[in-house]
């Protein structure tokens, strides 16, 4: 029987260290972290899977090549993309993880290995996965409370909020990974004066702070996921940027949820932290406000409550074209734990799958966006600019309501936890180009 | 320069019969339809593309290697799946069906082509194409009527509807073709008494009678598609039975609109009947009442409005287990026109892309339930049964509220127009078989 959370080995003993030098003291990529991705490398053509390891990008269909992988993984490893890597069994991708942590520590390995190796500078990142089908949650309470807020000040929170994970259905067609410009989209807003709506470029556009969930194994049509099963279906983490364009969002949003304020692009992060580099950083789930109902039994489990959040701290930054001319450093615009999810990545999975919808290898759940309770870690300018009417002041005397082309969005995850190495997600970051014509 | 809409050619002409006996005077595939599918002959395992004629499933893939259809379509031929067929031009996409029409009325071609014919009781249908991603809309405006009625009496309609195409996206690994059974999905209910919902399975299971477009072409992401283009972005239509459980639907909905309730199971009818054949069956928009806002401009466009509209009838009916165990037929539910659409497919494709939304080849967009303003073609039962309060009534003292376990609902469509041989989509079928465990 596999674990019901991965668990914590010698891949994240402290004290294990890479003879890939720039590893050692990494913000993001120590050894102990090992991301799995896909990149091409300069004067390639060809994507295919690497691990980040310090400012490096091993190659990791060249390593499968050669054998010095686990025989399970190795088919897997020579795709473009990491589906077919994720709908392995959870312990298969945990020995390749235990493989990689061995051959970068083990000096003997550099001569065979160094050649297979990449620096990050030159590489250009791909979206990890052919993505089927992306999902979007609401499970940041705070932020759910500060939107509901704005349009019911009395009444926040709607009566279904505690009882059931709220997703939507999103566009897999535009994520696109980090570094990709975003263009203003243009669309139907309603006018403040008259009836009549006009079309038109966004003039309010927004950044929303999340995290992705990537699909693992993956569940038949008609046969939910359990919710002691759960963590088995999870290959992993990023970030998202939920880019929305709200005033777009505010007049087409009823009855059926949002759509063309939310489509035009979605940015991640392109490196896929792995639910078994997270191990040593997993919390209890925060204990429900007294008075707040159980979960039903079908979205209750003894160790996904004890173990199954994690100890994320997650921030996002702007760039603006007059900051970037400057020179002055990206202005960190909110900043705070991931621990703000009323549910759970398991919950997520489970409520998903609760009625027999299928989900896929390298499918991609949003956690929607996830602030504070407080003003220190408010994940979208709606929230900090009270719906756009308190701008928020950037350095050099600029101000923001809502994002401006040449905006530069710079959206990071770090895990920490004490006796361990941090790890880092590595960044998500675009920038709002024009509107076209 | 192509034209903005399909051409009625040589392939309509009434006169013209197959060598494929069964095909003149087929109710669905007479020569003059030619729809394109996926198909797996007896005995293999191989998906193949081919084309319905009469009672035959001709082999696209074996015409294509042994070149009898035009180059630029061969490749895309000997896919296991259309998406490639339908990122060709719409001018390529028409050459294949003259090809195809040539082929099967020249009598001198049929010792040739027999042996790529296959009984079509004998073949296994299949999705025609991989769905990257599946957007409902709302355009019915007799349903959205009939369903915003039953929660705001005085006020059916919301503002927004006469200006936007109202969608949302939908699941796409859940999609399957006619056929495959529908599991009755559990999920969270609001109980009657008390403020805590029940998870169990769903009591009031309902299906959704619409269109699905296939989409062509698409467009890169950031590039809208102008409504004068939007025809050649539209490979072909089928069925869609968009099923619905309306007790978690009401629970969950708000506010990020359907969710659990929609995504265990969309049943498509497998041919996809394309843009061309359905040239003959073109037709004016209906006017729109007098008081309604004309579209804006990106949404209008001259030769749209004067034959976007396709002449079609919609029915759905059900057969019970009782019924098929004493050989009653199918019971028509409702029958109905598809000009009850308040927005074209061209309107739905250039809104869906007006803010840079990339459509992809393949993906299917549904036009939502489509009911008549009368109760002669309601497009479910919560319209039906005035939201399961009047049950309808079935042959043998049968009634039903929502739909029962051994229920098997059929829709189908018909294109006819005067001096012009109707056509088919054949039928989309699923019964509903019990909830698991």
């Amino acid at each position: 029987m596999t674990p019901a959370l991965p668990r914590i080995d010698e891949t994240h003993d402290p004290a294990r260290k890479s003879w890939v030098e720039s590893a050692n003291g990494h913000a993001d990529f120590p050894i102990q972290n090992l991301p799995l991705g896909v990149f091409v490398p300069d004067g390639s053509d060809r994507p295919r899977i690497g691990t980040a390891i310090g400012d490096c990008v091993l190659d990791l269909a060249a390593l499968s090549a050669a054998r010095l992988v686990p025989e399970p993984v190795q088919a897997a490893l020579a795709e473009p993309v990491l589906n077919a890597l994720f709908a392995l069994p959870a312990a298969e991708r945990g020995a390749l993880r235990q493989a990689l942590s061995a051959l970068l520590s083990d000096p003997s390995q550099a001569d065979v290995l160094r050649p297979m190796l990449h620096d990050s500078a030159t590489v250009e990142m791909r979206l990890p996965a052919a993505i089927g089908d992306y999902t979007d949650f609401y499970v940041g309470i705070h932020h759910a409370t500060n939107v509901g807020r704005l349009f019911r000040p009395d009444n926040p929170l709607l009566p279904n909020y505690k009882h059931v994970p709220i997703g939507y259905h999103g566009r897999a067609s535009s994520i696109r990974p980090s570094g990709v410009p975003v263009r203003r989209p243009s669309g139907q807003r309603k006018s403040p004066e008259g009836d009549t709506p006009i079309f038109g470029p966004s003039v309010r556009l927004d950044y929303e702070l999340e995290l992705g969930i990537w699909i693992g194994p993956g569940n038949a049509l008609g046969e939910p996921i359990g919710i002691e099963n759960a963590a088995q279906h999870i290959a992993g983490f990023c970030l998202l940027n939920d880019w929305s364009a709200r005033d777009f969002q505010a007049w087409e949003y009823q009855p059926l949820g949002p759509f063309l304020a939310k489509n035009f692009h979605s940015t991640i992060s392109p490196w896929v932290i792995t639910a078994e580099a997270l191990a040593p950083f997993r919390q209890a789930q925060p204990a429900r406000p007294e008075g707040d109902p159980a979960p039903l039994p079908y979205l209750w489990d003894a160790a996904d409550q004890s173990g199954g959040a994690l100890g994320l701290t997650l921030s996002v930054a702007i760039e603006t074209a007059a900051m970037r001319a400057a020179a002055v450093p990206p202005f960190i615009l909110g900043e705070g734990p991931a621990s703000n999810m009323y549910w759970t990545a398991a919950q997520i999975v489970t409520h998903h799958a609760s009625n027999g919808c299928n989900l896929m290898p390298g499918d991609l759940l949003g956690t929607g966006t996830i602030s504070t309770p407080d003003d220190s870690g408010l994940g979208s300018l709606l929230e900090a600019t009270r719906g756009g009417s308190a701008p928020v002041r950037l350095p050099g005397e600029e101000r923001r309501s809502f994002l401006e082309d040449g905006d530069r969005i710079i959206m990071r995850a770090r895990a920490q936890a004490a006796d361990y190495v941090p790890i880092g997600f590595g960044a998500c970051v675009a920038e709002v180009i024009p509107a076209i014509g």
